[in-house]
Order: C-alpha cells, then sequence, then structure tokens
C-alpha cells in the first residue's frame, strides 16, 4: 500500500532507515518527529497538495487531478496519526483522508537540517584543467550502443566533465545519429538537424570558413544554447585545424576565487550576441556566465564573433570591459585548455553551455576537412540518464 | 562609405535626423555633441569593440575578427574628429584607425537619456481578458501562404496579443505544417514533431485522456518551454472539450496591481514540474511567473497536473501557497479567459509561455475530436519578423 501510493505518484520507491515516531498539530502545521530525533514541520496546504489518493491523482498518467486552490481556506487537520505501516495520517476538517510514507515524506521534508542534506548530496560537476587531456574519458562506440550499463556511464561523464570522446564510430555520413538515437530526439536550428563543418564559399557563418575560431558555446544568439553538441570526425587531413576544449566551469571558479570583482561584472554584465544573414537574424543578451539561484555555475555563453556592441550604462562600460578582457584572455590560458587534433572515428560530445570549443586556422589547399555535428538539449540528457539510473537502480 | 559600414556590421541602416557636432577627449572617453545638444560618453573599449573596418570584421560573414582582450591595456584615441561624411573618426594610439557612422553611434548610445529612450521605444504587449473575444486577431490561411506583408502581420500579432487566430487551413492531417514552415523549423519534443491530441488507451498525459485540463502552458517540465503552439482543429465532433485561453501576463500585471505580495512571492517561488513515464523522466523548477531584468513580465509557466512537491523552506510555505492559492483562482476568474469551441479548419497560435489553455473535460462516447499541434520557439519567430521587417521597411 506505502509502494503503491510512492509509485502512483513519482515511479521511485523512497527508501528511509528513519521512521515516523511521532505527530503532533500545532497551528497550520502537522509537525513529526523522526527516529532520529529530526523534527519536521509540515504545512496544512503543502500536506494537503501532495495527498496521492486515486481521486486526487490520476494514476494512468500519474499526474494530479485535484487543485489546492479547490481546498477550504480554513483547511485544517482535524486528526493525525501514524498507522501500522508506519505512513502518516492525516483525517482532515472536510472529511477528505491522505496518508504519506515516511520516505517519500523524508526525500521532501522542507526542515532546514533535511534541505541541507538534499543540497550537499547533490552532484558537483568535475572542473578540469589542461590535466584531463590525460585522464579524458573516453567510450567506444560498440559499447554504448549495446549495453544500457555503457550508456549510462556515458552520460553520467557528459554531466560531471562536460566533455568526452567516443572512439569506433563509422566513418559514414551521418553516423553519428546512432548513438544520438540512444538517448532522444535531437534539437534543430537553422543550421539544420545535422550540421556540416568544412569551409564554403558563400558562408554564413565563421565555422564555415577557414580562420581561426577563438574560444565559443555555439548559438550564444539563442534564448536557450543547445545543450550538448556531437562532433563527428570524418575527415582531417588539412593542415592545422586543431580543436581546443576549454571547460567554462573552470574559468569561472578561477574568476570567483582569483578576481571577486571581475567575476561579479562577468556574472551580471549583459553580453549582446547577435547572428545576421539574408534569412535569419537572430539576437540574444545575457551574461557571459549565468549563476543558478543557489550561485552555482549554471551555464557560459560567449562567441566573441557572435558579439554585438555592448547596452550598458557609460559609466558601467569601463568596469565591463576589465571584466571581459580578462574572461577572454583566460579563455586563451594554457592551465584551463585542451589541445586534439581530431581523427576520423572520433566523436567528441561536450556540453554546449559549459565547455568552449575553438578550432585553430588550417590551409584547405592542403587536405579536406570534414565534420558533421548536430544537437541534444540538457533536458534529453538528464531525462534519459535518470530512466536508465531508475532502471540500474541508481540514485537519480 | 557610412552606409557600407554600417551594413557590414549590421544589414541595417540607421537613419538619424541628428549629427555630430562636436568630440572631445577626456579621460578613458570620447565625448561626443550632437546637433540636439545631447552628450554621449564613448568609453575608449566600447569603441575599439565597435570598429568595422575589413581587418576587425570578416564581411563575408559580418562577424567579428578583432578580440577586445588584443588591446594594448593603455589603449587611447590619439586624435579624434568629425570627418567630410560627418563620421566620427579615431586615430588610436597603436596606430589603428576606426571610423562610426553617427546612425550607429546614437542608436547605440549609452548614456542615461538615449538608452531611456530605446527602453521606452520598445514594443509593450498588448495584454487582454475576456474582451478580446470579440477583437481576437484573425488572419486567412491563404494569406499568410501568399504575401509575405500579411506573414509579418500575423507575427506581428503573435508577438503582441500572444494569441491569433488562422482560419480555412485545409483539413488534412499535417496541413499545419504549411504556414509554419512560412516561419521556420519545429522545436521538437518527446511527443514528436507533431502530436495529434485526441484521447487514447494508455495515455502519458493527461492532454491524452477526456478529463477537464485547467489553464496551463504546455512542458513546463523543460528548462525552456515550447515558445509558440500551433494547435489545428481537424475534427471536433465530441460533446463538451470547448478551449479557454488565459493571458497570463494579463493575471501577472493584476496580481502586481491588486496582491503585490503574492505577486512578489509568485515570481520568486520556486515551482517543481515533473513529467514522468516509462521512458522519460523530465523536471524543471521555476517561479510560476518569471520577469526579465527590467522586471517586465517575460514568462508564465504553470500546469497544475504537472506540479511536483514544492522545496522550498518550511517557514516560507504558508506564503508560497497563499500566492499559488491565489494564482490558480485567478486563472478561473470570467475576466481573464475566452472560451471557444475550435471548429475543423481553424489552426490556433498562440504564445506557450505567456497564454495558458484549457480543455474542458469532454465525452468521447459522443464524438472524435482529434487536434494536431506543433511548436515553434520564440527565436524562431522573432527572427523571422525581423527578416520581414527588415524587407519591408519595418523597424525592429
Amino acid at each position: 500500500m506505502t509502494t503503491e501510493l510512492e509509485i502512483v505518484q513519482d515511479w521511485r520507491v523512497f527508501a528511509t532507515e528513519h521512521s515516523l515516531s511521532a505527530v503532533e498539530l500545532s497551528g497550520d502545521e502537522a509537525i513529526v518527529t523522526w527516529s532520529d530525533g529530526r523534527k519536521t514541520p509540515l504545512n496544512r496546504f503543502f500536506l494537503r497538495d501532495n495527498c496521492t489518493c486515486s481521486t486526487c491523482y490520476l494514476p494512468l498518467t500519474r499526474e494530479q487531478l485535484f487543485e489546492i486552490t479547490d481546498a477550504p481556506a480554513d483547511l485544517a487537520a482535524a486528526s493525525a496519526g501514524i498507522d501500522a505501516e508506519g505512513n502518516l495520517v492525516v483525517g482532515w476538517s472536510d472529511g477528505h483522508k491522505s496518508s504519506y510514507a515516511p520516505g517519500w515524506l523524508r526525500s521532501h521534508a522542507p526542515d532546514a537540517e533535511s534541505r541541507a542534506e538534499r543540497h550537499a548530496a547533490r552532484a558537483r560537476p568535475f572542473i578540469w584543467g589542461r590535466e584531463y587531456a590525460d585522464a579524458l574519458q573516453s567510450f567506444d562506440y560498440a559499447d554504448i550502443m549495446a549495453d544500457d550499463g555503457a550508456l549510462w556511464a556515458w552520460l553520467s561523464a557528459l554531466r560531471s566533465s562536460g566533455l568526452t570522446l567516443v572512439r569506433n564510430v563509422p566513418v559514414e555520413e551521418e553516423a553519428l545519429l546512432a548513438p544520438i538515437s540512444r538517448i532522444s530526439h535531437l534539437r534543430e536550428t537553422n543550421f539544420g538537424r545535422v550540421f556540416d563543418v568544412k569551409s564554403k564559399p558563400r558562408a554564413d557563418s565563421a565555422a564555415y570558413t577557414s580562420v581561426n575560431l577563438p574560444p565559443h558555446t555555439d548559438l550564444p544568439t539563442r534564448e536557450l544554447q543547445p545543450g550538448v553538441q556531437f562532433l563527428h570526425c570524418l575527415k582531417n587531413e588539412a593542415v592545422g585545424g586543431e580543436s581546443v576544449f576549454v571547460d567554462g566551469f573552470a574559468i569561472g571558479e578561477a574568476m570567483r576565487a582569483e578576481h571577486p570583482d571581475e567575476f561579479a561584472t562577468i556574472t551580471t554584465a549583459p553580453m549582446a550576441f547577435w547572428n545576421r544573414d539574408d534569412r535569419t537574424d537572430y539576437r540574444w543578451t545575457a551574461p557571459a556566465i549565468a549563476l543558478n539561484v543557489e550561485g552555482d555555475l549554471d551555464e557560459v555563453r560567449f562567441a566573441n564573433f557572435l558579439r554585438g556592441p555592448i547596452d550598458a550604462p557609460a559609466e558601467r562600460m569601463g568596469e565591463i570591459y576589465a571584466a571581459l578582457r580578462l574572461f577572454q584572455a583566460m579563455t586563451r590560458d594554457p592551465r584551463f585548455f585542451i589541445e586534439r587534433r581530431l581523427s576520423s572515428g572520433d566523436m567528441w560530445a561536450f556540453d554546449n553551455r559549459r565547455v568552449m570549443h575553438a578550432r585553430r586556422e588550417f590551409d584547405p589547399q592542403t587536405g579536406e576537412r570534414h565534420l558533421q555535428g548536430a544537437y541534444v538539449d540538457r533536458d534529453e540528457i538528464n531525462s534519459r540518464w535518470r530512466v536508465l539510473s531508475r532502471q540500474l537502480g541508481e540514485p537519480c
């Protein structure tokens, strides 16, 4: 019965070694006491909102039918207790009854201690510099195609380091679609579902010329930059054109530690990005480094060749350019980057919203250079990783 | 020469009735004085960064080659003047020379007055309530397919009101793809490139049942909710199933004016959204109403049936649920919504990140109901609108 409740709501079972030892009603809250002595105050509407009985929830889709605005303003718990299975059971003033499994309650407990535990338990990114060149996480094409465990390991590495290499990908056009199909659908852009990176005469982006491309993220001109980029090398015979990867999070943390003022500026100053041709006109403005609400690094957004004029108060320009010049200089600092020559059959997969990539200038006269790329958003990577984790019994 | 500079950088011509009357160098700035007396201080790095000469800019792609971090720290304007064409010309301490057209300078001037003018000139959304039912912006399929002016008017209406109706769309499967192809590519999701809205036995979303769907945005479980939803009615013969549209921005502004405390809470409280089935596990947390950096309404994100447990401090739960219950009650307030019965051949196009839609319960036994939907992100709508504006000589 407990398990059924949990599965209806969440498809997960929340195990806990802690049991409920007592519950008392006080004002708007039911305060539960745990076997380890922790106390968790549970607001009446929080509890009512999370009732997962089959009238409040649509079992078929595990979606909520009940709307919390339909609870009376004076809703109160008329009774609260712990049943034989150890669930918290609440009888409401309007006659409704709810039951909550201890594992679910502990996993969603809003007391400060429980929330701090959850925040501390959250996976932190593995931040790297030049030394990562010798420890680069590589995976074999055949493994990730055949084995869900290998696929899970690859996606786990992508989520953690933001840069992985897949070897032995067939050297055929669109061969990168097979490993991507193990994850999800593509993020299509104006450059197509799959884009070819080779120099072309009427280039609509510097990427399609042979010039040096400084470290950048792709499509900073979009509100949501593509999440993960897959870049498959079919041919690389031209002189030059080495690839460079930089962990933007490493630069961010270094700025935070070594240059706090410039860090404060680069995480708030509006950077303008645009990309225009005869058919498109993309514009977006956002800081080059974005933090989440907890102040952790969330995203890097930068491509010098796509920057537009900064729209900021005249008196802030000096400070903004000092931070921008420093950030840009750090993207070239050898302590942060990995330089590799791509070989045919290699497919790089990297978090385009964290890891900047660069391409040295090459001479198109000396040989052919042909890469194919495609994008998948972070939502899809995370969804697939969670489903695999669920199936493999890993926490997610 | 002026025009060429502007086009290389921007594909636009910046006209201005104001000319440069004087320039003086002072510290880090060149301060220009305009024919109307306005003074604009231009930081040395801002000016150097925006040099559009053909060594700083790649004319082919209109992308910047020069990186501002390569300017010497002690860069200074050795000379500044106004040339025969009225351009600001600067000679730099390192020997580089730059020229700036007055139209471009005025349009990007960082002085407070110019920035306030630009902010005031920005288009504001047209916010609507029930009365919009009689003024609904409708367009004819044949017109938007054949005429760029009609297409521009449709996209302009979408950007302004967030809700438009296209009539006389052929009643055939995937007929909605033709008008969408006039704009751009699709935003694919786990529900496919085109999704069919009809009740099905093994529903993986409440949308695919016949139950009442309260006002919601689609896919709040994604970091970026799909921008514009296109919903094409092929058959609507079942009893019930009326469609309801609510301008979330109208609710937001009403909350801001009538309930400032609840507005402050709903724009900051973390709402959890999730959608899980046997193949996917999507989760995202964000406020139900998001503001941009200027405090203007930017996005509405809400679907009661996709909400997960709120992860917030116990002491904030009372305040958060008060705001949530009010917001949810307002989505049902008749002053805000339009109710329509879809007819076959109608295609609704609405901003899914602003306009909430609802569906009344229907009885699948009484007749067939079949809609087809697809998504296009705001970036694509805006890009296409800007290109059309450019071609039609409209400001953008």
